[in-house]
């Protein structure tokens, strides 16, 4: 049931509310659930893959990062107590074949793919101990009755029948604040910023108001004591900061008058600093979940409609919650490009039925802002052929080795 | 900043893309994660003020419930592993009181309260051993750091100064699909429902969905193993939900014409049934975090403007996050009761910013849908006050300690 | 290979060494974890034996109780963190039959089984919350390797192969001193007694030395804060332990001269006191394990030989590291009431070899000592008759359903 | 009250029961949990006085390692799930120093030092992964009681006053069984034995027995899967192992007649081998404890006296049950080496009293076996020196150093 109307609202750049948007940072502990969950979706589906040919039920897109016990310093600290990782889920971990019982590794799979994205999200955290971070796991096999839907539609060549009645909701394209709200944590978080600002954590977190033509942007940023010796260092870091992030303001987004501000809760004088050993809120106790943070867009857009669906962990075979969400996202964006221009904004709502295939979900609901002059019924023709084009087998199994191979944001 | 406009969209009830309203029942695995957390902060301030006369920080608003692994059958079945619950958070647990330090007993606090929220929930899990699940906590000391902004604001008499920037919405009135959402579960899981249909475990999930008058209520249902002695009891059991569902629309949403379907995903004859043991799908792999299912209205409400935030599991002084929502849901009821018929709708967004007090949002915004012939300067005096009134800080105490007591609803 | 030799050495009544005695009562962690491993065992031979027809392979001999954080004070106290109980082993968890698998719920039978032991140990434990102890499990299943050497000799009618080479030793008839010892804990923690005693918790050790005729008891017992108001109450309940063992030693080794002290660390004046809230140590940081306590007699008795060889958790079936420490002790008690005392002391060692028959040990060496004027020869046979038939299956069989049924001292 | 005496009994050389001697090597489970917890604490120890000058009680004397779950086989083989590594104890963690807590990162310090111990013992199990091991700690501060005793007699300069009721005993020399059973596994892990034994795991058993000349040595050895590409690859292996330990009973024990046999539970023909991929039988479910291994001689010698304490993991300042222990051993050994011959056995055996000082002993027995012709005064003279001497203070502040160095046997 594809409808395809023209939207009511305003484009969000007319909206007089204050435009809200937030991204987590890739260190921030939230985003370290979504991104370790994720990994562990990832690996379970290549280890399948390989040793069985096929995919089998999984589901891991709950965890807990226990934030640990700090007390960093100018200069160094001390940790106390390591943060604690629990990834929590369900994996088919015995299969019998030929009647012998073959067994998954789950347990190293996942902690290898935890391990992994810890090591890679963070410069400064020690993963040649448990000293900085523990890695737990509870992945537990799924009831038989979960599983059997599964079952049924494994088959490649087959379309997969979606698992949960789900709602997923994309669009394009990002307004200039939520442009600079994702670049800037980009740029943060870039290999070549921290070559110059080492003393910048992973755990970034961007907060930007628009009122009109005014763009505030709030970073918060954990600063890794080692790289500030004395707080004079620590001012040089955080101004690196923002001036990094000014420039880019004035580059993606010349149009709004932008001011930036890094770790307002600081007291400089007195010596209150967000600083970290490891460059995250974890060490000290903030802790995360899956699924709390970024949606698949990489943003928090409260002024927007967003799913509650935590999209990391979910597998990619029939978890509409995960499809539906990247899929009504990468369809919004073709339609806008498609459009050359002739479309403002594109919004997109797909909502799956328990049991039907993926392919055709039961409400499918594209609302487009032509631009001025333009006419919605050309507009709606665009907007149909790639609603038509991406609900095809080819793309969602292109789309399913896409994010299998992590070549897809999901938070 | 107080902000008051006419809604620029239309009503819910006029809106013609499918309204979907979900809720996950009181004994859903996120819903018991958002219940633990929240009873281990109220516990919390309960045992601060009645040990040292004041609150003190925490935020234990996050957890995993880690399914378990069983084999229900009719008449009973097997659990091979229980369930495991970790509370997770931070709250301050020694206090130096005249150069002497004196503890918190925060793990026992809140095994206590977690213990409690489930037996309370469930009537058929065994909490006189640990077979069914075990409690487990890993809530810690914060940093020195974000405890600071609390300290300076922690007198009753002050006003607290928001936490962090944080974002908060709500609405009025419920919808009639949102009505028979939240009454259908409250009406399934009530004791004199359970009295008579003992099959039904506390599990239940709600989903409805709305195009024009015609409601379609899906009900996904645990049902409990020892009470279905056969397929017939079993079958039974699931048509009394339908039927009581049913009588339920037919008073409280008389306008709509409603069916109602039970555990869709069952194939009775061969034996696919949606039985557990213990009345929740959690002893069988399913797993739960805080956050992840019902805002603080009750309800999750995708075509509606939603807070990520959760609620649960936040200490109720100074935390924005929790506040805020459910604060701008009781102000857009109290305008649209005052309004008395004249206000179709009120939605209500609060913005905070870090350090502010929480009697002065940043952002305060308020959109008004007029009944027809309504002029709108009338009803914006009406939100007016109610804002006032209900930012004062007499208000803003008295909502804490209604929240403390657990009097308000917050998932 | 039977050996039967008369004693090399003098009575332990004539030696001059101090003679050192200790035994660590029911509620000292180490017997904690003792008692817990061994209801494991217990609870899976009975779980296998009433849905299989027969006993499976497990081996649950390994435990951590972790200490809690307690403040105990006069009339009361605070537990600040709970003990935590770690069952560690091995236990077959699923059984195909009849080309379908079926589950053992391992986890709930020992979890079950530890909670029991706990209940009943202690009478100030708090078993209706986890506020005091957790309990957690890690029992996996065992490698095929050495669960091989079971499945052959599994048949009750089949004399099982011994596990291990393994060692077992035992003698009789007790000291005055090692009856004294085991009899002044059996008392104190007596339900009489503490009926009498409230104060006095589970957590009793009785460190016995003699010298010649003199007899020092050391009695070191956790008191119980609210049954001790004052400094006066608590003095009152530890010299009333002290007067109940003086009265036994005068009833039971009256020829010994006895002092007794207790809690000889106590300042009372200065406030140090070893109360308790809960009865045990464990409740403040002392731990425990399992087979770091009494051995299988109930007694730790260094100028005895001793076997390092932990005997709880272990399987009744085929562990000679049980069977023969048990066995080896009745063995000797035997001897020595059939000798109707003509036989002074009684020494058993029995020596077992992987995958020999239990009741043929490849070394089987008795050593006795004759009371004066009585032949070696006349005694020898009874020792004689009496290994044969303790070595016979009937016997074996019979010491098998005793030690599952738990009749038999194992710790 | 130094008592010195001719012993009683036979040498061991000439005893006429079996003699029976085993060594758990350093690869086997219980003697991983020894080396750990001996290495925590060390490393407090170091800690403590790196940063505070002196040293805070701690004993960290328990441990539990709970085995994984693997399939190994000829060449490779899965890891299922990782072992899991247990740490307990209690250490003090903060300190008021000057109005202000400082906190002992004793979590940090206790994995690490667990770590290093598992990554020096074992070459082929994955350091760089938690796929292999786990670590975790449960390590707690102690009551304030227990560390009482501590406080008052920590200074170095004082004599530490002995914390329990406690026994010690040692022996020398070695038998020729002990010999060969130490040294025969000090070969097989020897690093030169590695290298032309790669498939010869760290996890290796040696049981010695002994009747007349007659010596049978059992080795029971861990291979690892990845160096044993097939069977004959296996039989080699443990055939080296085979005539490496019979080369060194030629050197070694040359009067006695060996045989040695290597994996007797193995079935070649059937496949039945003992293959592991790491190296330890702990890789598939065989679990550790501290204190359940060696005496800390590094043998278990059921025909000598022995103690029940575990050593390891027992702070060496004031722990009776550690320090008493490896004191007799090398009070006896002294006395041996000074009497140049002329002492055929020393058998020393040390009571502590708690609150005495530990160089007073409650009781200080030594018995001693002369050789042929030397009159028992003569070597009694030697025995009181050696024994004076070695309770000095000097000479317990020289042990105490040598533990914390690690230089100092201890399983």
């Amino acid at each position: 049931m594809l409808k395809i109307d023209r939207a009511k609202f305003d484009p969000i750049e007319k909206s007089d509310f204050p435009e809200i948007v937030e991204r987590k940072g890739i260190g921030h502990p939230d985003s370290v659930c979504d991104a370790a969950a994720d990994a562990c979706s990832r690996a379970l589906c290549r280890y399948y893959f390989e040793n069985f040919g096929r995919y089998y039920h999984h589901n891991v897109d709950k965890a807990a990062l226990v934030g640990g016990i700090s007390k960093p310093e100018l200069g160094g600290g001390l940790i106390i107590e390591p943060e604690y990782f629990l990834i929590v889920g369900r994996a088919i971990n015995q299969i019998m074949r030929e009647n012998k019982l073959e067994y998954i590794p789950v347990a190293p799979i996942c902690l290898d793919a935890c391990r992994q994205v810890v090591g890679n999200v963070f410069r400064n955290i020690d993963m040649t101990s448990n000293n900085h971070i523990q890695f737990d796991y509870a992945v537990r096999p799924g009831s038989i009755d979960l599983t059997g839907v599964f079952e049924e539609s494994d088959a490649m060549e087959q379309i997969p029948l979606a698992n949960d009645t789900s709602f997923g909701v994309g669009y394009a394209p990002f307004s200039d604040v939520e442009k600079i709200t994702l670049e800037a944590e980009n740029l943060l978080n870039s290999g070549a910023f921290k070559d110059k600002c080492p003393a910048s954590g992973e755990d970034i977190k961007v907060m930007v108001q628009r009122v009109d033509k005014n763009v505030d942007i709030t970073v918060c940023g954990a600063m890794v004591s080692k790289y500030c010796n004395d707080k004079d260092a620590y001012v040089n870091a955080t101004n690196q900061m923002k001036d990094a992030v000014l420039d880019l303001a004035v580059k993606i987004i010349p149009e709004k008058n932008c001011t930036c501000s890094v770790n307002v809760g600081d007291n400089v004088e007195a010596g209150l600093l967000y600083l970290t050993i490891t460059g995250t809120s974890a060490e000290a106790g903030d802790d995360g979940e899956v699924g709390r943070g970024n949606r698949s867009n990489g943003l928090i857009t409260p002024c927007r409609t967003m799913s509650l669906e935590a999209v990391c962990g979910k597998n990619p075979i029939n978890h509409v919650g995960k499809i539906y969400n990247v899929l009504s996202t990468e369809i919004a964006r073709e339609i806008v490009e498609k459009g050359q221009g002739d479309i403002i904004e594109a919004h997109v709502k797909l909502l799956s039925q328990i049991g039907r295939p993926i392919t055709d979900p039961w409400v499918n609901s594209i609302s487009l802002i032509p631009a001025d002059n333009v006419s919605f019924d050309s507009i709606k023709k665009i907007a149909e052929e790639v609603s038509r084009n991406r609900l095809s087998q080819e793309y969602l199994i292109d789309l399913r080795e896409r994010l299998i191979a992590g070549k897809v944001q999901v938070f």
